[in-house]
């Protein structure tokens, strides 16, 4: 919801109203039709009706009618941007997870994908609030392109391919205690004191303590809090402890490859980024670079 | 132990032997006598028998007979550098642990501090292994600096001292598990892969979890452990938050005061330091300062 | 004073009032009522009578009459935000002040402490210009409370409590003629161009040569003068010296510890800080960091 | 080669003796037997025949005959540290190579990877001169493993897999004249003035220069361009551009995955970095970092 | 082009025209006026005709009349900011050249230095888009800055003068590629992807490539190149390879003295930095350092 | 001196002697002629009596004669390395310092000037204790070189030459009383405690107090001191304010281009650093860069 004025002096107002295909500006709603926009608010539900059209090349909504609904009227997940159906991740993760044979590896890991409750919140949460794969589901898809990446990484250092993919199932758990997605994403209390990253590992310690017998050894509970812990990388993003072994720092570089890259295809995909011509403006949320979306087809017929 | 050559060629080795109360090295053993310091290694109890003799203005051993003793034979805590008796530090912290009203709040910490097992194992820990207090009893000092401290800022900045001192008292119990001091101090297994801060947290929160009812609230247990999450102050100094209350701010600079000012007067009291004057080399644990030994009377008879 | 537009268009004028107890906004000034406000610009002293009237939960000042007054008309300093009443301080800080026996330090700090214009002066002063303690009186109070934690910071670390006083109580000496508070605090040339750590060491020295015999020996001159140089205690924190000494390590501990908790308390404290929630936005002046205003009793009746 | 002292004054030789499969410390050569080695000097070459045995845990190799080669006697490269047979390597990447199917991507590419002169060299150089892949073959290793990941990550990001991988194969070409591998792997006097991203780049120039007609556009030799000097990805690593398009991304996150775990696999894997115990010391190359070699079968048979 | 509200709301409509004597703001255009500005966007050339008055101490244009001209009626270079003739220039920058003797040493530096094309494009070409000398002929003067700070640091230095002079006149040629100078200063599609350091040494290696014989030697050719590419200093200025003979240490701080002092210069002479006295606000593009602008005539008549 | 033991085991030790003109190693003393150096320690001033020989192609001294003097025998100074006669550049600062014509600027910079004590000091100290100009008379070779340095860059930047020339003359007078030159070079307890930046400004704040009439109004002593405490140009270097005119611009950088090349010009001189080729190790004191010095006469007969 944007309040600006013309180069004439004359006020309007622009909603941006979105749904989980996307988002779009309406067209400007001058002073005699305020009244119409009056009672929104950033968050609000709302049913609009109206035709898309085109101004300056850019899409613009033509409201017919806008009714603000009840907060509890409608699903606010359905609203909020999604990575659409989740179960070609499931079935990817699933399938994968069969592999680990480690009787113990495999026991910790079940504690959390074989639970129902565990598994409908972590295939809603997104991946972060605002960077990478910020959408319903962006959790589960993210995990899954960190464990396509972390097993190929892992083949080519000769890391134990197995708890690889248990760190990658584990890493981000915290997430789904650290993050709230009721109509906007956001952070919660909890997440916001101890960060997802010490929240998961302590997710993942009191699941474990739950267990009688413990499901693992010691050694083997403080090898995977350990890849829980150093799966950042580094002590400035937020991991209390660099990674010590050879899994942990697969895990990283598996982890950042598929938050980076997500992160510069979504940047190059939004053409708000480029305002005039294929170099963008300098990307905040990316260091400030520039990016290049000219291209070739190298010949192709 | 050093094996060193004289600038005439001649090789012979010199011991360094310490006790709770200090090291001294060793005269010299030249070729004749390399048999006595034949199977000693670091690390090793001996019964050294001599007489302490000066040799260029610094004091030295004269080394009657030594014999190496089996490791059980003595208490190895009884050997490494101490902080001597610890009463009067727990005299002032149960004193002021005392004057903590709130009942959750005094239920928390009375779960570690009524706990014999704790403050045996409290009492003997180091603050560090190498830097500042590493000492047998280094971490009781430690807390009792940084409470005093930290009472007094509290009260600058109108926090609450309650909880600043609850603060105090568990920022730092991860250490009793993330170090070892039979015979030298070191990192267990567990401080190593986890870290003394993440560590304190989970042991913070088992302990909570193993108490039925629960003895504080859910967000009265993340303000806990959000102070000792946050103690470092900073993601470079391995805190994978940063304070976001005011106690927490305060226990981070009540903590830093007390590591920093130790580890500066300790450098300042280490002739070694000072080869050449009154102005030190670099100290590596301290940036590679310089420290200024000189001083002054001020006029006072 | 703050030009906006409504979600309407209908530009409007709020003006933000202080004194030396806070600050309210007024209600908008809509065009019809512009001539009320129109010649008053940023640091005008004004008399305005009107109601405090609340609207959106917030307090605003309903207007009935506003007249801007001649700048001689009233003493600027009672305007600007003040710590109130500073005997208290100075109370404190004679009080520890007279605990200084030592003679040559005693007369060095009492060339400034027994000289009423200084201390005049001095219990004007801000601590900073934006920063903590930015109040009439603040640099009096900051002073008051650097040293009772540098006492206990001194005691701890068994530093010379009689020099760390005195250097407490010289080492922002530099300030009074850095900033100027005539109606709203600002830097002055010389502070601009020196800076207030050079500067209180080049009034230091100043001092000590107008004054024959010599108060104090060389050595202590440069004891002292290090002092002040190495008090903000980093190279980037505008300290051309690191610190050297026991009692600069501990004069810069206390010095931070009373800056940042005042700085963090003031944002805690500031609703505009959280605009919604428990958890505030990125605070600029601390690092972006955010902050956290929940809390608890405790069980506390 | 390496002279030392007993800890009973005596000086003795150790000689390091290695192959292409590893390195072996020698027996002490004693005073009586210096004369054996009296001549050598590192990187000589020379036969050596003896027997392998065990000193205190570790192999040791106990000489009956030394005898120095002239440097023209053996081909230097096969007593260097080698990645074994490169056919598999070849095999992978030469097929994925037949996948690029844009006509003048796939020319370009093929510039390089169809001349028998570069594959010669390729397959022979290191892929670093004391770090990862430090070893004949190993660029050829690393190229393979970086083309396995960004295969990976350019699906899971939905980057141009062609481009993607030519970027892989041209990304160190620019090593092949950087490096020395005659002996002892080196700088060359091109490499140090240049680096090897900036080489890479002018090589690709150059190549692209000397073909008429231009086998791509000014557009498509600056995308390549581009993916050669961002692949480094920050500027402190020696990229002079920071990535800009998704693919120079893409390439950027393999290159360092394949580069930094072979690095920790290395540092593991030598028991060198473990003097005490399962936690190594800080390792230099690898920013001070500490490694975790305990393990566990996790209840695997 | 700005459009404002005045503190009555009245909306408004500020021109910022220039040519290549600079810039100045329009009289404000009010709502009656607005059809005067309707079409004129950012960029646009126009034919302003009015009268220079003066507002509140600053000259303001009175427009009497404005009309778009077609963007091919005027030369845009004539119109952006300009260095004025830079006859001075070439007449310095060639004399000095003329005292290279070295034989492949001129030889190289003529190769670009008599060509007419070079010399028109390089004479236009701005020495920056929006820092230091960022005006038509700025390159040209930067660099007879460059050289003759060069010059003088050569001598105190003992470098090759001639080596030196050849570096300053090739350092920057990159830049006549990467930036363009069409209405408004840019960088190229290949500036952005190559930056202007290395596509300053691809421009020279082909140009040397392209003569037969050929001009110097490949030693020769490595340390021209590498001047070219070390000029920045720094790797995080962009620079891929430091500095590592003494001409290209003494080019990069004649680059630097030449950019760092232009820009302070430009920012001290820009009354906008000064909008409340005689210490300017931070300035962005310096490090958001404050300046002084304050002075004296030390007594001169 | 150096003490050390051949391949073969047997100890010797070898004196690096030196005076003015430079330093060289001496044949080793083996056993039997140990009796010779036995008294000699670092700092000694002896008489020297010997034949200049070669071995591996470095020169060595072999000592016929080696008689300890005692400490007063010799200036000490003559012995240290040293500029050779200054009178070339008092010539040129004194010609320049003429030039200096605004009345005011005059006097304060000939208090120092025309002071024959100053002029006596300044000639002898060194630049720097172990980087650049590290010789007797250093200081006022580096002064000469940045003089003409920063003329030049002033006339660039069109700063005010006669201020510019008078931080050069000023910018480092602190280093008199921060140096020691008596026997070896080192930092006195004043230089240490307070640095030579501060203590230059406090010099010429001194200067000017001692003064009656004031020799310059408060805002240029301000100017003035603000040249000298800016000069490092970034905190981290120790400057407490950074350059707000652009005279201080100017100074900082014609002093860091004099200090930077002067330090590669020595690390180029210096065989050491070349061990193996044209390419050097990696130098310390210069971040760890390496060097190259290959050339070519470019052709030239």
């Amino acid at each position: 919801m944007d309040q600006r004025t013309t180069g004439e002096g004359d006020p309007f107002t622009v909603l941006t109203v979105g749904n989980s295909t996307g988002t779009i500006e309406t067209e400007p709603f001058w002073l005699d039709r305020q009244p119409v926009v009056a009672g929104v608010r950033r968050g609000h539900i709302a049913q609009v009706i109206g035709e898309v059209e085109s101004y300056r090349d850019r899409p613009q909504l033509k409201v017919t009618s806008l009714r603000v609904l009840p907060p509890e009227s409608v699903d606010a997940r359905t609203l909020l941007p999604s990575v659409g159906s989740v179960d070609r991740y499931w079935e990817t993760l699933d399938g994968w997870r069969a592999e680990i044979r480690k009787p113990r590896l495999k026991r910790v890991v079940d504690l959390f994908y074989t639970d129902d409750d565990f598994r409908r919140r972590y295939q809603e949460c997104p991946a972060s609030v605002r960077g990478h794969h910020a959408a319903i589901g962006g959790l589960l898809k993210h995990t899954t392109e960190v464990a396509a990446i972390a097993r190929t990484i892992a083949r080519a250092a000769a890391a134990d391919t197995e708890l690889v993919l248990a760190g990658v199932l584990l890493h981000d758990i915290g997430k789904i205690e650290s993050y709230s997605w009721d109509g906007v994403f956001g952070h919660t209390e909890t997440g916001s004191l101890l960060g997802h990253v010490v929240l998961g590992a302590l997710m993942l310690d009191r699941r474990l303590a739950a267990e009688q017998p413990p499901p693992c050894t010691e050694t083997e509970r403080n090898i995977l809090l350990h890849l829980l812990l150093s799966h950042h990388g580094r002590k400035e993003f937020g991991s209390p402890v660099l990674p010590m072994t050879l899994e942990a720092e697969v895990l990283h570089w598996a982890d950042n490859a598929s938050a980076r890259t997500a992160s510069v295809a979504e940047a190059l995909s939004n053409p708000a980024n480029f305002p005039s011509g294929i170099v963008s403006s300098g990307i905040r949320g990316l260091d400030g670079r520039r990016f290049f979306r000219g291209n070739s087809d190298w010949g192709a017929a």
